[in-house]
């Protein structure tokens, strides 16, 4: 018994809302599928490189982190340094409270730049403290991060490394000489820094 | 007409219930009329000194403010001091964004420190970097504020100031010289510290 064309016309929007909603379901599964597909993302910038051995990315938001403190390196051959160590919330508690080891979690970041004069700096204050020399950041040179995590870095202290100059990481080789360089601190969870007072 | 016994009894809660209501109402009204005739408090902590002139207090939570930049100061006579600049959500704004004049409730905390040598981490940064020497943080020595408020502080660029040292605020005569010492960063509303990148 074939149908009457008022009966097929009357069919047609039914037939076009449920196409329309298979081909929605079969978007939404393809979506699904394809994000479950996509390769884990590493912490941080999920597109930004990693450093070697520890795959570590830059943390965001670490040039917000709280002070921990302030160091001036007099670097032989290559001039004066001022550094900043900031770290995230996790970090900042534990330096505070004096908790050893670094539960999993705290991220210390290391900003280095150049020291330049200031002489806007030095005619001010040269007028109350004659002789008196004011030094300020020039350029950034580099940052560096410690991440704790006991399980995924237990060969090195529970800690993962990673230096980045411009936003990318530096080479193999400079990685495998973070670990070996902070053993002398091993009694403080292998971290140089104290939090200022 | 008198009131029967019984109706007397039955107007009880009533005219005890509109007795709780105006307690209740005039303990009120008394409680309002002291906050208000209440000094007004400075901001910071209530019970603590302000610097003269100008009646800053100590901000709460300064520690934990977002790091503006670092420095290093050549105190002749006095030796080295290392220097962090810290500012408040408002103040940290107006530097990322270059907002000049910062806007009113900007505070910038200057914390200073003396700078000592560091024995433990010479060792380890002499090994891979021969002659290098690091130089950390040793004591306090002090803390200054600026708190932007263009109508209180109309008089000195909108800007009250405050030096503080072991909690208390220096004296008068030290206050007097802290906005004559900023007038000669006049174009940048008077704040010689710049963001650091």
């Amino acid at each position: 018994m074939g149908r009457s064309p008022g009966s097929l016309r009357a069919g047609c929007p039914e037939r076009r809302n449920r196409l329309k909603r298979i081909a929605f379901l079969l978007g939404a599964v393809i979506t699904v599928a394809a994000v479950v597909a996509l390769p884990p993302r590493a912490s941080g910038h999920p597109d930004e490189e990693a450093s070697p051995i520890y795959g570590v990315t830059i943390p965001h938001g670490y040039r917000d982190w709280k002070l921990i403190a302030v160091k001036r390196l007099f670097f032989a051959g290559k001039g004066e340094q001022l550094r900043a160590q900031l770290g995230n919330d996790i970090a900042i508690r534990a330096f505070k409270e004096g908790t050893l080891p670094f539960p999993d979690g705290a991220v210390i970041a290391a900003i280095h730049w150049t020291e330049v004069t200031s002489q806007d700096n030095n005619k001010v204050l040269d007028v109350p403290f004659p002789g008196t020399q004011s030094f300020v950041i020039g350029s950034p040179v580099n940052v560096q991060f410690m991440v704790k995590d006991s399980k995924k870095y237990a060969s090195t202290g529970g800690w993962g490394f990673a230096d980045f100059k411009d936003g990318k990481p530096g080479d193999k080789a400079l990685h495998q000489t973070c670990f070996p360089c902070h053993i002398p601190a091993k009694d403080r969870d292998y971290v140089f820094t104290r939090y200022a007072p």
